[in-house]
């Protein structure tokens, strides 16, 4: 399912993988948690995977057991994340490594803790099996955290695309490959381990990819991306498409993650957008913005 | 991938059908679109029944080709549709029977127009593969349904749950089996079909289900489920869960679609269920309400 060779993982530590078909196209680009040597955790983005891999699962006659465990994800994230954590869980949660995970108890429960998460500020996603103590957990982050003025939230979409955070479904999806979308590091063409897509990414990586994931800078204070909208040149040809795209106070414009074509992936390259009738200019520059 | 016997279907007809995997589990109950003898378009609820069917195919080996369309549905529904879309595509729309389906030119393009919708009031669903075709078409809608009063809207909680139209991912999911949701008559056994889930479809009809979907009402003025909620007896035990519920203005109280215990299947069945931390009175019913 995964063009990643997984043949040298350990337990105890998180992968991000990519899962394609037989034409290479992603699925889903999940976080791969190894809990064992025969179990493993896939902790999603916005597809069903797991239906993919029961029809495979079937299909070949796997002798696999495929279920979607009862776990809510709490995550606790930000640079003060560390601070809090340390005062439940002790010294050794902050031990753990970048996408690594261990079991600590709580209420009278064990949670994995896992330092990972959807945000590149760091800090842990917490899996939740007992839901009793999850809460209790919840209530006390919030009490011990008073005083680094912790608040719930989700992700932002600002620090999501200025660090290039790829969204499943909106900057990519099954018509892409992992190679178009940068997550070259991502994939294991010369192991021996055979996966779905593998001759189909050889092909692809031996003529070359024409379109890839790019960062746009736009000359606009505010956009709003409900489809992809077309990037064009000056000639009115179509260059590229924009998929995510958001204002960055940093920046003080517009940025987004688009998808180019080949001819245009110089970081001197121009274009023009037209968003709500009104046509503004951009540039196109790598990932990530920060 | 689905327990309805196909072999005997039609060209331009629609028909609902379970589709579960090998433990018998339903995976999503779409409506399919038989196009032609070897073409299917799948309309499915709430899962990416593609990614099953894809996995299966690969695994199995098949020899088919999987891919979504570029198709967005419009739907024109309720008693007044038949007169709107007459205005437009003449008498020959109104002859089309109940989940038949066609082909209609507007402004330059052919659309396939059924007649399906999830609303037991009756309508039309015109599946738009011409996007420019399909926005004239829109617009029209609306010019000439003015003296029908027409308007944008959604499916409606009051009007579905009324007339028992399961929701994927609420009422059913890959828990459950088609024979516990009420579907017997799209589950043909008796045939020379193979499908996913025979056997263990085989296996429960000859033991017999031990749950299945009800209609439930309870004398509460208002609801919000977000989430299943226990339904219980007087001795405390869990007898059910309601899945769905909302307000009926017909009924004057709350009524609901709930997965029952066996024990609990008569009608007049009494329950207990607590709703925002109070302890409220209900019944079981049949399905549909109305």
């Amino acid at each position: 399912m995964t063009c990643r060779d997984l043949s040298k993982s350990k337990i105890g530590r998180c992968y991000y993988c990519p899962i394609i078909d037989d034409k290479a196209g992603l699925i889903n680009d999940p976080i791969i948690l190894k809990l064992d040597e025969q179990r493993w955790w896939i902790s999603i983005a916005d597809s069903d995977v797991i239906l993919f891999a029961k029809g495979l699962a079937i299909g070949h006659k796997f002798d696999v057991k495929i279920f979607e465990p009862n776990v809510d994800i709490l995550a606790v994230q930000g640079p003060k994340s560390f601070m809090l954590m340390e005062k439940i869980f002790g010294k050794k949660i902050t031990e753990i490594n970048f996408f690594g995970f261990d079991y600590f108890e709580f209420a009278g429960a064990k949670h994995l803790i896992a330092r990972s998460g959807w945000s590149k500020q760091g800090g842990y996603e917490i899996f939740v099996e007992n839901t009793k103590s999850g809460l209790a957990l919840y209530d006390k982050l919030f009490e011990l955290g008073k005083e680094f003025d912790v608040k719930p939230g989700c992700p932002n979409l600002i620090e999501r695309i200025e660090s290039a955070l790829l969204s499943y479904g909106n900057d990519i999806d099954n018509n892409d490959n992992p190679l178009e979308c940068g997550l070259d590091k991502y994939v294991n063409l010369d192991t021996d381990v055979n996966f779905l897509g593998k001759e189909k990414l050889k092909e692809v990586r031996k003529q070359g990819i024409t379109r890839k994931l790019m960062g746009v800078k736009i000359e606009s204070k505010e956009i709003n991306v409900a489809k992809s909208i077309k990037i064009i040149d000056e000639k009115n040809n179509e260059i590229g498409e924009l998929r995510s795209g958001v204002y960055s106070p940093h920046f003080g414009k517009v940025i987004g993650i688009a998808m180019m074509f080949k001819p245009y992936w110089n970081n001197s390259q121009t274009f023009k957008i037209e968003l709500n009738g009104t046509s503004f200019d951009g540039k196109v520059c790598d990932l990530p913005f920060i």
